[in-house]
């Protein structure tokens, strides 16, 4: 399994709340930017900016998502890399349920 | 027990999302809006605007809090009424846990 978001990529994942129902990591991404192979629990992304994403998954599938400023997605628990394919930073809280 | 956030106040909060995990409403209130009395579960809120909130208790205690757009701030459940006391827009996304 890969590693946790944080320790794998800590130039996008950067950890602004914890207790015992959350951890809520603060995520930016220049356009252009990667990450290596990591890990998530179940979560809701709250998108501060627009911004398009690249998710490839273990199997080597991938799937492109783009998100507007204010977007609420649920996201289940998964292991990816990502890539920012949009042409503008994203900004992204990524609520972590426990 | 006061009643759910989104029957008291439809005005200020809109379901955008909801599996078993979590509930996510979208709140927009505008500068000197107010909602009666209404419950909330645990939350996550994620301010995608700067705003200045008054939340007063069942027992009349009122507390300000000031958000930036991008805070995170965990909320446990609470009943309580809300104003938004500052000159702008209050938009804030609530990922109510379940």
């Amino acid at each position: 399994m890969p590693g946790d978001a944080v320790k794998v990529a800590p130039h996008a994942y950067k950890v602004v709340l914890e207790n015992d129902r959350v951890r809520v990591l603060e995520s930016r991404m220049k356009p252009g930017e990667t990450t290596e192979m990591h890990s998530h629990p179940d979560l809701v992304a709250c998108a501060l900016s627009a911004a398009k994403f690249k998710f490839t998954l273990p199997d080597g599938q991938s799937m492109v998502i783009e998100l507007n400023a204010g977007d609420a997605v649920f996201v289940g628990a998964v292991d990816h890399s990502t890539e920012n394919i949009g042409s503008s930073d994203g900004h992204v809280l990524l609520v972590e349920l426990k």
